[in-house]
Protein backbone atom coordinates (compact mmCIF):
# COMPACT_ATOMS: atom_id res chain seq x y z
CA UNK A 1 0.00 0.00 0.00
CA UNK A 2 2.90 2.17 0.54
CA UNK A 3 3.72 2.95 -3.12
CA UNK A 4 0.48 4.75 -4.23
CA UNK A 5 0.48 8.28 -4.88
CA UNK A 6 -0.76 11.74 -4.20
CA UNK A 7 -2.87 11.66 -7.13
CA UNK A 8 -3.87 7.95 -6.97
CA UNK A 9 -5.38 7.94 -3.17
CA UNK A 10 -7.47 11.58 -4.61
CA UNK A 11 -8.80 9.41 -7.79
CA UNK A 12 -9.96 6.36 -5.51
CA UNK A 13 -11.46 8.86 -2.72
CA UNK A 14 -12.88 10.67 -5.38
CA UNK A 15 -14.85 7.29 -6.62
CA UNK A 16 -15.81 6.33 -3.18
CA UNK A 17 -17.75 9.64 -2.71
CA UNK A 18 -19.27 9.67 -6.25
CA UNK A 19 -20.17 6.00 -5.06
CA UNK A 20 -21.84 7.05 -1.58
CA UNK A 21 -23.95 10.27 -3.94
CA UNK A 22 -25.08 7.27 -6.79
CA UNK A 23 -25.97 4.79 -4.23
CA UNK A 24 -27.65 7.10 -1.82
CA UNK A 25 -29.93 8.84 -4.50
CA UNK A 26 -30.81 5.11 -5.79
CA UNK A 27 -32.13 4.37 -2.76
CA UNK A 28 -34.63 7.41 -2.32
CA UNK A 29 -35.02 6.99 -6.17
CA UNK A 30 -36.55 3.64 -5.37
CA UNK A 31 -38.03 4.02 -2.08
CA UNK A 32 -40.45 7.67 -3.01
CA UNK A 33 -41.15 5.88 -6.38
CA UNK A 34 -42.33 2.68 -4.57
CA UNK A 35 -46.13 3.50 -5.09
CA UNK A 36 -45.53 3.90 -8.64
CA UNK A 37 -45.52 -0.23 -8.80
CA UNK A 38 -47.99 -2.49 -7.89
CA UNK A 39 -48.50 -3.71 -4.70
CA UNK A 40 -47.04 -7.31 -5.10
CA UNK A 41 -43.71 -5.65 -6.56
CA UNK A 42 -42.86 -2.77 -3.86
CA UNK A 43 -41.38 -5.60 -1.48
CA UNK A 44 -39.03 -6.53 -4.24
CA UNK A 45 -38.50 -2.29 -4.90
CA UNK A 46 -37.68 -2.10 -0.94
CA UNK A 47 -35.11 -4.27 -1.24
CA UNK A 48 -33.37 -2.99 -4.08
CA UNK A 49 -33.15 0.36 -1.94
CA UNK A 50 -32.05 -1.94 0.92
CA UNK A 51 -29.35 -3.20 -1.07
CA UNK A 52 -27.90 0.66 -2.07
CA UNK A 53 -29.02 2.12 1.27
CA UNK A 54 -26.58 -0.54 3.17
CA UNK A 55 -23.50 -0.06 0.13
CA UNK A 56 -24.23 3.73 0.79
CA UNK A 57 -23.39 3.62 4.56
CA UNK A 58 -20.15 1.32 4.00
CA UNK A 59 -19.09 3.74 1.56
CA UNK A 60 -19.24 6.40 3.83
CA UNK A 61 -17.26 4.09 6.34
CA UNK A 62 -15.01 2.78 3.48
CA UNK A 63 -14.28 6.70 2.14
CA UNK A 64 -13.05 7.37 6.32
CA UNK A 65 -11.07 4.31 6.56
CA UNK A 66 -9.38 5.00 3.37
CA UNK A 67 -9.10 8.68 4.53
CA UNK A 68 -7.74 7.68 7.82
CA UNK A 69 -5.21 5.37 6.00
CA UNK A 70 -3.34 8.50 4.47
CA UNK A 71 -2.19 11.65 4.61
CA UNK A 72 -1.25 14.10 1.49
CA UNK A 73 0.29 17.40 2.69
CA UNK A 74 1.31 19.84 0.08
CA UNK A 75 0.99 17.21 -2.36
CA UNK A 76 3.43 14.06 -0.76
CA UNK A 77 1.60 11.28 0.35
CA UNK A 78 2.80 9.26 3.53
CA UNK A 79 0.51 6.11 5.15
CA UNK A 80 -0.51 6.80 8.39
CA UNK A 81 0.15 3.44 9.56
CA UNK A 82 -3.91 2.80 9.87
CA UNK A 83 -4.60 0.32 7.60
CA UNK A 84 -7.33 0.72 4.94
CA UNK A 85 -10.13 -1.82 6.48
CA UNK A 86 -10.58 -4.00 3.46
CA UNK A 87 -13.48 -5.74 5.58
CA UNK A 88 -16.31 -3.68 5.00
CA UNK A 89 -16.26 -4.31 1.17
CA UNK A 90 -17.11 -8.38 2.47
CA UNK A 91 -18.84 -7.45 4.93
CA UNK A 92 -20.73 -5.23 2.76
CA UNK A 93 -21.35 -8.40 0.12
CA UNK A 94 -22.77 -11.02 2.76
CA UNK A 95 -26.20 -8.89 3.21
CA UNK A 96 -26.25 -7.57 -0.39
CA UNK A 97 -25.81 -9.93 -2.60
CA UNK A 98 -28.04 -12.26 -1.11
CA UNK A 99 -30.52 -9.44 -1.53
CA UNK A 100 -29.84 -8.65 -4.77
CA UNK A 101 -30.81 -12.06 -5.57
CA UNK A 102 -34.13 -11.93 -3.57
CA UNK A 103 -35.24 -8.67 -5.69
CA UNK A 104 -34.44 -10.33 -8.63
CA UNK A 105 -36.66 -13.23 -8.03
CA UNK A 106 -39.13 -11.35 -6.57
CA UNK A 107 -39.84 -9.32 -9.77
CA UNK A 108 -39.86 -12.21 -11.80
CA UNK A 109 -43.72 -13.42 -9.71
CA UNK A 110 -42.88 -17.02 -9.70
CA UNK A 111 -45.32 -19.06 -7.70
CA UNK A 112 -44.92 -18.74 -3.76
CA UNK A 113 -42.97 -22.24 -3.08
CA UNK A 114 -40.63 -21.55 -6.06
CA UNK A 115 -39.96 -17.79 -4.50
CA UNK A 116 -39.00 -19.23 -1.17
CA UNK A 117 -36.62 -22.45 -2.58
CA UNK A 118 -34.72 -20.24 -5.15
CA UNK A 119 -34.65 -17.50 -2.57
CA UNK A 120 -33.32 -19.71 0.11
CA UNK A 121 -30.26 -21.62 -2.04
CA UNK A 122 -28.89 -18.81 -4.01
CA UNK A 123 -28.96 -16.49 -0.90
CA UNK A 124 -27.44 -19.31 0.45
CA UNK A 125 -24.90 -19.96 -2.23
CA UNK A 126 -24.02 -16.17 -2.35
CA UNK A 127 -23.04 -15.96 1.01
CA UNK A 128 -21.17 -19.05 0.94
CA UNK A 129 -19.33 -17.69 -2.45
CA UNK A 130 -18.49 -14.34 -0.31
CA UNK A 131 -17.28 -15.93 2.97
CA UNK A 132 -14.88 -18.26 0.68
CA UNK A 133 -13.64 -15.15 -1.04
CA UNK A 134 -12.71 -13.17 2.05
CA UNK A 135 -9.44 -15.32 3.14
CA UNK A 136 -7.93 -15.04 -0.59
CA UNK A 137 -8.48 -11.55 -0.60
CA UNK A 138 -6.87 -10.64 2.88
CA UNK A 139 -3.19 -12.44 1.57
CA UNK A 140 -0.72 -11.14 -0.16
CA UNK A 141 0.32 -14.73 -0.93
CA UNK A 142 -0.93 -15.60 -4.69
CA UNK A 143 -0.77 -19.39 -3.99
CA UNK A 144 -3.63 -18.50 -1.20
CA UNK A 145 -5.06 -15.76 -3.21
CA UNK A 146 -5.99 -18.41 -6.19
CA UNK A 147 -7.02 -20.85 -4.04
CA UNK A 148 -10.11 -18.96 -1.81
CA UNK A 149 -10.63 -17.38 -5.37
CA UNK A 150 -10.79 -20.94 -7.04
CA UNK A 151 -13.38 -22.45 -4.18
CA UNK A 152 -15.57 -18.92 -4.29
CA UNK A 153 -15.82 -19.51 -8.25
CA UNK A 154 -17.81 -22.57 -7.68
CA UNK A 155 -21.01 -21.31 -6.45
CA UNK A 156 -20.06 -17.97 -8.13
CA UNK A 157 -20.87 -20.45 -11.72
CA UNK A 158 -23.81 -21.88 -10.10
CA UNK A 159 -25.41 -18.67 -9.17
CA UNK A 160 -24.91 -17.23 -12.62
CA UNK A 161 -25.26 -19.91 -14.57
CA UNK A 162 -29.12 -20.31 -12.86
CA UNK A 163 -29.83 -16.82 -12.79
CA UNK A 164 -29.06 -16.70 -16.69
CA UNK A 165 -30.44 -19.96 -17.29
CA UNK A 166 -33.52 -19.68 -15.28
CA UNK A 167 -34.36 -16.51 -16.54
CA UNK A 168 -34.20 -17.39 -20.03
CA UNK A 169 -36.51 -20.18 -19.20
CA UNK A 170 -38.95 -17.82 -17.44
CA UNK A 171 -39.22 -14.97 -19.91
CA UNK A 172 -41.91 -16.73 -21.93
CA UNK A 173 -43.99 -16.12 -18.69
CA UNK A 174 -43.44 -12.27 -18.34
CA UNK A 175 -45.90 -10.09 -19.93
CA UNK A 176 -43.91 -8.81 -23.92
CA UNK A 177 -43.54 -5.29 -22.92
CA UNK A 178 -41.23 -6.57 -20.09
CA UNK A 179 -39.32 -9.19 -21.52
CA UNK A 180 -36.83 -6.93 -22.98
CA UNK A 181 -35.94 -5.21 -19.80
CA UNK A 182 -35.96 -8.89 -18.36
CA UNK A 183 -33.70 -9.66 -20.80
CA UNK A 184 -30.88 -6.75 -20.22
CA UNK A 185 -31.34 -7.95 -16.41
CA UNK A 186 -30.06 -11.33 -17.34
CA UNK A 187 -27.08 -10.06 -19.02
CA UNK A 188 -26.17 -7.54 -16.55
CA UNK A 189 -25.97 -9.76 -13.87
CA UNK A 190 -23.70 -11.86 -16.23
CA UNK A 191 -21.69 -8.49 -17.08
CA UNK A 192 -21.62 -6.78 -13.34
CA UNK A 193 -20.65 -9.99 -11.36
CA UNK A 194 -18.31 -11.49 -13.58
CA UNK A 195 -16.19 -7.87 -13.15
CA UNK A 196 -16.01 -8.89 -8.99
CA UNK A 197 -13.59 -12.25 -9.86
CA UNK A 198 -11.62 -10.27 -12.68
CA UNK A 199 -10.66 -7.39 -10.25
CA UNK A 200 -9.99 -9.98 -7.40
CA UNK A 201 -7.54 -11.27 -10.23
CA UNK A 202 -5.63 -7.46 -10.59
CA UNK A 203 -3.32 -8.10 -7.92
CA UNK A 204 -2.31 -11.54 -9.49
CA UNK A 205 -1.89 -10.34 -12.95
CA UNK A 206 1.29 -8.54 -13.14
CA UNK A 207 -0.45 -5.51 -11.29
CA UNK A 208 1.84 -3.74 -8.08
CA UNK A 209 1.72 -1.50 -5.29
CA UNK A 210 -0.82 1.66 -6.23
CA UNK A 211 -1.68 0.56 -9.12
CA UNK A 212 -2.84 -2.24 -8.10
CA UNK A 213 -5.05 -0.77 -5.40
CA UNK A 214 -6.30 2.04 -7.04
CA UNK A 215 -7.45 -0.46 -9.99
CA UNK A 216 -8.93 -3.05 -7.54
CA UNK A 217 -10.65 -0.05 -5.19
CA UNK A 218 -12.21 1.80 -8.78
CA UNK A 219 -12.85 -1.24 -10.34
CA UNK A 220 -15.52 -2.44 -6.91
CA UNK A 221 -16.75 0.92 -7.19
CA UNK A 222 -17.66 0.41 -10.91
CA UNK A 223 -18.79 -3.35 -10.30
CA UNK A 224 -21.07 -2.44 -7.05
CA UNK A 225 -22.61 0.82 -8.86
CA UNK A 226 -23.31 -1.32 -12.13
CA UNK A 227 -24.33 -4.57 -9.93
CA UNK A 228 -26.58 -2.43 -7.10
CA UNK A 229 -27.44 0.91 -8.38
CA UNK A 230 -28.13 0.67 -12.09
CA UNK A 231 -29.44 -3.25 -11.28
CA UNK A 232 -31.94 -1.15 -8.71
CA UNK A 233 -33.24 1.03 -10.90
CA UNK A 234 -33.71 -1.84 -14.14
CA UNK A 235 -35.88 -4.06 -11.33
CA UNK A 236 -37.94 -1.23 -10.88
CA UNK A 237 -38.82 -0.17 -14.42
CA UNK A 238 -39.40 -4.03 -15.02
CA UNK A 239 -41.98 -4.13 -12.10
CA UNK A 240 -43.43 -0.60 -13.49
CA UNK A 241 -44.26 -2.33 -17.25
CA UNK A 242 -45.43 -5.31 -15.49
CA UNK A 243 -47.63 -3.62 -13.19
CA UNK A 244 -49.00 -2.12 -16.43
CA UNK A 245 -49.41 -4.98 -18.40
CA UNK A 246 -50.93 -7.25 -15.19
CA UNK A 247 -53.71 -4.11 -14.61
CA UNK A 248 -54.19 -4.29 -18.47
CA UNK A 249 -54.79 -8.09 -18.04
CA UNK A 250 -57.29 -7.17 -15.08
CA UNK A 251 -59.28 -4.45 -16.62
CA UNK A 252 -59.59 -6.56 -19.48
CA UNK B 1 -8.75 -6.62 27.94
CA UNK B 2 -4.97 -5.62 27.47
CA UNK B 3 -4.01 -8.25 25.64
CA UNK B 4 -6.27 -8.19 22.48
CA UNK B 5 -4.26 -8.50 19.10
CA UNK B 6 -4.91 -6.55 16.10
CA UNK B 7 -6.51 -9.21 14.51
CA UNK B 8 -9.15 -10.09 16.85
CA UNK B 9 -9.68 -5.97 17.83
CA UNK B 10 -10.66 -6.09 13.96
CA UNK B 11 -12.36 -8.79 13.54
CA UNK B 12 -15.11 -7.05 16.55
CA UNK B 13 -14.94 -4.15 14.96
CA UNK B 14 -16.14 -5.79 11.78
CA UNK B 15 -18.65 -7.42 13.74
CA UNK B 16 -20.47 -4.07 15.00
CA UNK B 17 -20.10 -2.55 11.29
CA UNK B 18 -22.23 -5.44 10.12
CA UNK B 19 -24.56 -5.35 13.14
CA UNK B 20 -25.11 -2.13 12.49
CA UNK B 21 -25.78 -2.18 9.17
CA UNK B 22 -28.25 -5.48 9.24
CA UNK B 23 -30.31 -3.64 12.30
CA UNK B 24 -31.20 -0.15 10.06
CA UNK B 25 -31.58 -2.08 7.04
CA UNK B 26 -33.91 -4.80 9.08
CA UNK B 27 -35.55 -1.25 10.63
CA UNK B 28 -36.30 0.18 7.14
CA UNK B 29 -37.55 -3.40 5.96
CA UNK B 30 -40.01 -3.77 8.64
CA UNK B 31 -40.97 0.38 8.64
CA UNK B 32 -41.49 0.28 4.60
CA UNK B 33 -43.18 -3.03 4.12
CA UNK B 34 -45.96 -2.17 7.13
CA UNK B 35 -48.88 -1.28 4.61
CA UNK B 36 -48.49 -5.01 3.90
CA UNK B 37 -49.65 -6.27 6.24
CA UNK B 38 -53.19 -5.93 7.81
CA UNK B 39 -54.32 -2.87 10.20
CA UNK B 40 -53.90 -5.26 13.30
CA UNK B 41 -50.61 -5.92 13.05
CA UNK B 42 -49.57 -2.61 11.98
CA UNK B 43 -47.99 -1.87 15.68
CA UNK B 44 -46.68 -5.08 15.78
CA UNK B 45 -44.70 -4.23 12.64
CA UNK B 46 -43.54 -0.79 13.86
CA UNK B 47 -42.02 -1.86 17.21
CA UNK B 48 -40.25 -4.65 15.61
CA UNK B 49 -38.65 -1.63 13.73
CA UNK B 50 -37.86 0.12 16.72
CA UNK B 51 -36.52 -2.34 18.49
CA UNK B 52 -34.26 -2.78 15.34
CA UNK B 53 -33.68 1.02 14.92
CA UNK B 54 -32.56 1.30 18.93
CA UNK B 55 -30.43 -1.36 18.81
CA UNK B 56 -28.71 0.26 15.57
CA UNK B 57 -28.21 3.26 17.32
CA UNK B 58 -26.40 1.73 20.47
CA UNK B 59 -24.14 -0.42 18.05
CA UNK B 60 -23.43 3.05 16.25
CA UNK B 61 -22.22 4.20 19.84
CA UNK B 62 -20.63 0.81 20.71
CA UNK B 63 -18.06 0.96 17.61
CA UNK B 64 -17.29 4.31 18.57
CA UNK B 65 -16.45 3.25 22.08
CA UNK B 66 -14.71 0.32 20.80
CA UNK B 67 -12.90 2.28 18.16
CA UNK B 68 -11.64 4.91 21.16
CA UNK B 69 -10.31 2.10 23.24
CA UNK B 70 -7.90 1.05 20.90
CA UNK B 71 -5.42 2.23 18.52
CA UNK B 72 -3.91 0.21 15.96
CA UNK B 73 -0.57 1.22 14.05
CA UNK B 74 1.25 -0.75 11.82
CA UNK B 75 -0.46 -3.68 13.01
CA UNK B 76 0.15 -2.82 16.25
CA UNK B 77 -2.04 -2.54 18.93
CA UNK B 78 -2.59 -0.02 21.91
CA UNK B 79 -4.78 0.64 24.66
CA UNK B 80 -5.87 4.40 24.67
CA UNK B 81 -6.77 3.95 28.21
CA UNK B 82 -10.25 5.31 27.82
CA UNK B 83 -12.30 2.00 28.91
CA UNK B 84 -15.02 0.37 26.71
CA UNK B 85 -18.15 1.25 27.52
CA UNK B 86 -19.86 -2.49 28.76
CA UNK B 87 -23.50 -0.19 29.89
CA UNK B 88 -24.72 0.42 25.99
CA UNK B 89 -26.08 -3.27 25.81
CA UNK B 90 -27.71 -2.60 28.77
CA UNK B 91 -29.16 0.15 28.34
CA UNK B 92 -30.49 -1.39 24.50
CA UNK B 93 -31.94 -4.30 26.65
CA UNK B 94 -33.43 -2.21 29.04
CA UNK B 95 -35.86 -0.77 25.86
CA UNK B 96 -35.56 -3.26 23.63
CA UNK B 97 -36.27 -6.50 25.11
CA UNK B 98 -39.78 -5.64 26.73
CA UNK B 99 -40.65 -4.20 23.22
CA UNK B 100 -39.58 -7.67 21.19
CA UNK B 101 -41.70 -9.25 23.78
CA UNK B 102 -44.58 -6.74 22.96
CA UNK B 103 -43.73 -7.27 19.17
CA UNK B 104 -44.28 -11.21 19.37
CA UNK B 105 -47.63 -10.77 22.29
CA UNK B 106 -49.41 -8.49 19.37
CA UNK B 107 -48.30 -10.28 16.84
CA UNK B 108 -50.24 -13.74 18.16
CA UNK B 109 -53.94 -11.60 18.49
CA UNK B 110 -54.78 -12.87 21.91
CA UNK B 111 -57.90 -11.16 23.66
CA UNK B 112 -57.18 -7.29 24.77
CA UNK B 113 -57.34 -8.19 28.27
CA UNK B 114 -54.71 -11.07 28.07
CA UNK B 115 -52.82 -8.91 25.28
CA UNK B 116 -51.94 -6.03 28.55
CA UNK B 117 -51.36 -8.21 31.24
CA UNK B 118 -49.10 -10.54 29.33
CA UNK B 119 -47.00 -6.82 28.42
CA UNK B 120 -47.05 -5.89 31.66
CA UNK B 121 -45.81 -9.04 33.53
CA UNK B 122 -43.47 -10.04 30.98
CA UNK B 123 -42.09 -6.80 29.70
CA UNK B 124 -41.77 -5.85 33.50
CA UNK B 125 -39.80 -9.57 34.07
CA UNK B 126 -37.41 -8.63 31.30
CA UNK B 127 -36.29 -5.22 32.37
CA UNK B 128 -35.43 -6.78 36.19
CA UNK B 129 -33.40 -9.46 34.33
CA UNK B 130 -31.72 -6.93 32.48
CA UNK B 131 -31.17 -5.11 35.79
CA UNK B 132 -29.71 -8.06 37.78
CA UNK B 133 -27.67 -9.31 35.11
CA UNK B 134 -25.59 -5.83 34.86
CA UNK B 135 -23.77 -6.09 38.44
CA UNK B 136 -22.33 -8.88 36.94
CA UNK B 137 -21.14 -7.83 33.43
CA UNK B 138 -18.94 -5.08 34.81
CA UNK B 139 -17.52 -7.25 37.81
CA UNK B 140 -13.96 -9.42 37.36
CA UNK B 141 -14.77 -11.34 40.34
CA UNK B 142 -15.97 -14.59 39.42
CA UNK B 143 -17.78 -15.33 42.43
CA UNK B 144 -19.98 -11.87 41.70
CA UNK B 145 -20.58 -12.88 38.28
CA UNK B 146 -21.80 -16.54 39.16
CA UNK B 147 -24.55 -14.78 41.71
CA UNK B 148 -26.16 -12.25 39.56
CA UNK B 149 -26.09 -14.69 36.49
CA UNK B 150 -27.86 -16.98 38.97
CA UNK B 151 -30.50 -14.48 39.81
CA UNK B 152 -30.78 -12.94 36.51
CA UNK B 153 -31.58 -16.72 34.95
CA UNK B 154 -34.84 -16.82 37.73
CA UNK B 155 -37.10 -13.87 35.53
CA UNK B 156 -35.12 -15.44 32.44
CA UNK B 157 -36.32 -18.88 32.85
CA UNK B 158 -39.55 -17.85 33.73
CA UNK B 159 -40.23 -15.60 30.15
CA UNK B 160 -38.77 -18.46 28.57
CA UNK B 161 -41.28 -20.78 30.10
CA UNK B 162 -44.35 -18.71 29.22
CA UNK B 163 -43.07 -17.84 25.75
CA UNK B 164 -42.58 -21.65 25.17
CA UNK B 165 -45.32 -23.19 26.71
CA UNK B 166 -47.51 -20.41 26.09
CA UNK B 167 -47.19 -20.09 22.27
CA UNK B 168 -48.23 -23.28 22.06
CA UNK B 169 -51.01 -23.27 23.23
CA UNK B 170 -52.03 -20.79 21.24
CA UNK B 171 -50.81 -22.15 18.63
CA UNK B 172 -54.50 -23.80 17.86
CA UNK B 173 -55.64 -20.45 17.91
CA UNK B 174 -53.47 -19.68 14.89
CA UNK B 175 -54.61 -19.72 11.02
CA UNK B 176 -52.70 -23.13 10.16
CA UNK B 177 -50.86 -21.21 7.02
CA UNK B 178 -48.87 -19.32 9.84
CA UNK B 179 -48.38 -22.07 12.91
CA UNK B 180 -45.64 -23.37 10.80
CA UNK B 181 -43.55 -19.90 11.63
CA UNK B 182 -45.10 -19.19 14.89
CA UNK B 183 -43.78 -22.37 16.02
CA UNK B 184 -39.95 -21.39 14.23
CA UNK B 185 -40.91 -18.35 16.52
CA UNK B 186 -40.97 -20.37 19.57
CA UNK B 187 -37.54 -21.79 18.80
CA UNK B 188 -36.14 -18.92 17.61
CA UNK B 189 -37.11 -17.77 20.54
CA UNK B 190 -35.15 -19.78 23.14
CA UNK B 191 -32.44 -20.38 20.88
CA UNK B 192 -31.67 -16.86 20.56
CA UNK B 193 -32.30 -15.92 23.90
CA UNK B 194 -30.04 -18.97 25.06
CA UNK B 195 -27.48 -17.27 24.19
CA UNK B 196 -27.17 -14.66 26.41
CA UNK B 197 -26.82 -16.26 29.35
CA UNK B 198 -24.14 -18.73 27.90
CA UNK B 199 -22.05 -15.62 26.40
CA UNK B 200 -22.18 -14.02 29.56
CA UNK B 201 -20.57 -17.25 31.17
CA UNK B 202 -17.50 -17.18 28.97
CA UNK B 203 -15.32 -15.30 30.67
CA UNK B 204 -15.74 -17.77 34.08
CA UNK B 205 -15.42 -20.68 31.83
CA UNK B 206 -11.77 -20.34 31.02
CA UNK B 207 -11.88 -18.29 28.68
CA UNK B 208 -9.14 -14.99 29.06
CA UNK B 209 -7.75 -11.91 28.04
CA UNK B 210 -8.42 -11.03 24.69
CA UNK B 211 -10.30 -14.15 23.45
CA UNK B 212 -12.91 -13.70 26.32
CA UNK B 213 -13.49 -10.32 24.81
CA UNK B 214 -13.80 -11.10 21.42
CA UNK B 215 -16.10 -14.25 22.19
CA UNK B 216 -17.48 -11.61 24.41
CA UNK B 217 -18.98 -8.93 21.82
CA UNK B 218 -18.63 -11.43 18.89
CA UNK B 219 -21.26 -13.62 21.00
CA UNK B 220 -23.54 -10.64 21.92
CA UNK B 221 -23.64 -9.45 18.58
CA UNK B 222 -24.81 -12.50 16.55
CA UNK B 223 -27.68 -13.06 19.29
CA UNK B 224 -28.97 -9.89 18.64
CA UNK B 225 -28.83 -9.99 15.24
CA UNK B 226 -31.32 -13.45 15.93
CA UNK B 227 -33.14 -12.03 19.37
CA UNK B 228 -34.37 -8.67 17.14
CA UNK B 229 -33.23 -8.79 13.12
CA UNK B 230 -34.32 -12.11 12.09
CA UNK B 231 -36.93 -12.25 15.04
CA UNK B 232 -38.17 -9.23 13.52
CA UNK B 233 -38.56 -10.20 9.74
CA UNK B 234 -40.35 -13.66 11.02
CA UNK B 235 -42.86 -11.53 12.55
CA UNK B 236 -43.46 -9.76 9.47
CA UNK B 237 -44.48 -13.05 7.52
CA UNK B 238 -45.99 -13.67 10.61
CA UNK B 239 -48.21 -10.91 10.51
CA UNK B 240 -48.46 -11.52 6.70
CA UNK B 241 -49.78 -14.83 6.70
CA UNK B 242 -51.85 -13.99 9.12
CA UNK B 243 -53.45 -10.47 7.39
CA UNK B 244 -53.82 -13.19 4.37
CA UNK B 245 -55.36 -16.13 6.17
CA UNK B 246 -57.74 -12.97 8.24
CA UNK B 247 -58.55 -11.13 4.73
CA UNK B 248 -60.18 -14.50 3.24
CA UNK B 249 -62.11 -15.31 5.91
CA UNK B 250 -63.34 -12.16 5.95
CA UNK B 251 -64.36 -11.86 2.29
CA UNK B 252 -65.11 -15.82 2.92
Amino acid sequence: MQDITAGQYQLVYNFFSFTIAAMAATTLFLWLNRSQVAKYYRPAITISGLVTFIAAYHYVRILDSWDGAYEVIDGTITATGVAFNDAYRYVDWLLTVPLLLVELILVMRLSKSETISKSVRLGTLAAVMILLGYPGEISDAAGVRWLWWSLSMIPFLWIVYELFVGLRASLESQPASARGLVNTARYLTIFAWAFYPIVFLFPMLGLQGGVADTFVQVGYSIADIVAKAVFGILIFFIAVRKSEAEGEEASA
